[in-house]
């Protein structure tokens, strides 16, 4: 067996079909989020970063940083251990208590980041609950895919927010078998929302255990920051929320929020979780920071929704077509991945704007789009360069522009 | 479904068994590990650890700690998305590039884990190399196990570092069938390390690639801190180092270093890799800071191999059973659940001796024990306070004694 050359052979063919990723190196710079120094490339150079999941610029947050510092001073630089042998610290201990009060729950886990805390979670509930079936949205996030696929237990997949579909496949399965019904509330591709109250309804009339995904929408919905869930006033009825600390809050990490008995299950039992060397302090302390500012701070939420409205409205008069969608996620539509990917070279390259593009298979085929997240630190300078530069390639790329809104 | 009972139910079992995990509340001081401040239980005070992974206190280096704060200073708090969607910085190209070097490998590859770089690695290679086979050693890590599962291709189980039984089980699989041989280099609960030149003979001699976990012996082992292979003169030979920075190096996170291909493969195809927030630059810089202190130091590793030779002296002395190894870690057999899960809540109540009780399923039931792991921080004063608790517990608990050394 020739290792090296199956390995090459396979990385060539993601050259071929254009779905090779080219990381782009990154300086950023403190105080000025979202601008970064791009270190490779052709034309080296400051950029604006116009696909961060820190959308709400809390990484670059005095108080997030101070609490960080902080921790650093107080106690060091990792934890030392897994939480179990010497890891936990009392920065850990205050952070599931934040994020059990967060959510409205009894108690809350944390992981070393969201993808481990999906996977981890359902992982272990799917096997373990005795003859469970898992019931997944069609489009739920690849880590919850690969938990459900490490649980071994069976899965149905309902259509994408469904919810009569949904019922028909909770209905067709033994009233006495254990369920879980597992989606997200933001999409993070096409940043569509789910219809939880009546995902929850059927969940409670089939006796499903309800989990929902929101990482996109944690400190950025509802009046705490507590996600989607929250602003409906939907948090009690629902059994796991999972969360991330690396998008909104600006950090790195994964949690659930659930009762004790459900949280200290899934701690005793889960091999992803007790096998991990825990989050450093400093970084549990940093996330702490942000939520506490999050629940009490709504400034940097309604900044960042005007930016999104500000943007949509931009490109609705330049007639450059975007997904419409009641989310911050403002996915332009190219539909083409090579095209897709030249853009966003131009972009980078002649005017100094950084959108990553997002071509399969993280999309559909046909679907390739630019993924623009606009932040509360993007200037209206930003906007109207940004704007300026999507005209301009829209006409040297002969792309289909929608009627101009202004006219 | 009664969900919520099933997970008491289950949570009780484990109370029953005497396997339910109380995590200890730590407030570690900096500049005084390992001395830390218990936060909860019934003796709150101060405490000395003993069984952290931070093997060289390198979580508490000036120069970690320098390289965090700057971090923290140049471009704030988290990596703000994926490697792909502007999640790369230039602290982690640099941290990868210094990785490469410490294994005198073409490439390196981050993860946000030690357990996620093994669980995807392994669960990528498996995967993907057609009709693939893994051998891996019967006391594999949670992780490698995990990420060999993960792969669902065929799995062989070699017995426990015995290159006889590989090298029978190498030679019964069709010689044109891709093999991957899994080891660790230390094992981390008996410390006993593996016979690493002979398993590399058999690979070479049947084609298999090389796969070796060095969480437990980076920093610990080498001139520069490359581990046991480096060492012994063979990290040349070995296909996929794998590491962490977790432990020896004091932060958090995983990596491969392997040729630029396989680096390149993994980077590419790995779901637990591409779907991750990358590690936050300051975590990124704090490694670095730790890998290039530990090129070019020897002195911690010397004086912790003091320390490890000391606290086994002063054992013997005392005719404490510890298991004999040619590691770092000092086992130190109780052989009875109960009585390893009292010693150790006298040695914190009543001693403020913190080591964590290794029970099943961590260890067979039978061969329960507590886990010594001396670092150059502990002080003579801290292995005299220890042995004497030890001298007294061991009466107390009418546990049998060796011969003296003395005697």
């Amino acid at each position: 067996m020739d290792y090296e050359g199956f390995f090459r052979d396979r990385i060539a063919k993601l050259h071929e079909e254009g779905r090779y990723r080219v990381f782009c190196d990154l300086e950023r710079h403190r105080g000025a989020f979202p601008r970064a120094t791009r270190r490779s490339g052709k034309a080296e150079g400051e950029v604006t970063v116009w696909c961060s999941n820190d959308y709400l610029g809390m990484g670059q947050h005095p108080k997030v940083l101070a609490a960080m510092h902080d921790a650093l001073d107080r106690c060091g630089a990792g934890a030392g251990g897994t939480r179990n042998i010497s890891g936990t610290t009392h920065d850990h201990v205050l952070l599931e208590h934040e994020l059990a009060d967060l959510h409205g729950k009894e108690s809350a886990l944390l992981f070393t980041s969201g993808y481990v805390s999906n996977w981890a979670a359902l992982g272990t509930l799917g096997a373990m609950l005795p003859n469970a079936v898992i019931l997944s949205d069609a489009l739920n996030h690849a880590s919850m895919i690969e938990g459900i696929r490490h649980s071994r237990t069976e899965k149905v997949i309902w259509k994408h927010n469904d919810v009569m579909d949904l019922e028909q496949k909770l209905a067709a399965i033994d009233p006495d078998r254990p369920k879980i019904v597992a989606f997200e509330s933001v999409y993070s591709m096409d940043g569509d929302i789910a219809p939880i109250a009546e995902i929850l309804d059927v969940c409670e009339e089939y006796g499903a255990l309800s989990y929902i995904d929101e990482v996109h929408a944690v400190g950025m919905y509802g009046p705490r920051g507590g996600g989607v869930a929250e602003r409906e006033g939907l948090m009690h009825r629902i059994d796991v929320i999972e969360g991330t600390l690396g998008k909104a809050f600006g950090v790195m990490g994964g949690y659930i929020a659930a009762s004790s008995a459900l949280c200290d299950f899934v701690r005793s039992y889960a091999s992803g979780f007790i096998f991990s060397t825990a989050l450093p302090p400093a970084v549990a302390a940093g996330a702490r920071a942000a939520i506490r500012h999050l629940k009490e701070s709504s400034a940097e939420r309604d900044l960042q929704k005007r930016r999104v409205a500000e943007l949509r409205a931009r490109l609705d008069a330049i007639g450059i077509p975007h997904l419409p969608n009641p989310s911050h996620i403002v996915p332009v539509m190219v539909k083409d991945p090579v095209k897709c990917k030249y853009i966003s070279d131009l972009l980078l390259d002649q005017w100094g704007i950084y959108v990553q593009p997002i071509n399969y298979p993280t999309v559909p085929r046909g679907t390739e789009r630019l993924r623009f997240t606009p932040g509360p630190l993007h200037t209206d300078a930003d906007l109207d360069h940004l704007a300026k530069a999507l005209e301009s390639l829209w006409a040297q790329c002969q792309l289909a522009r929608l009627p101009r809104a202004a006219e």
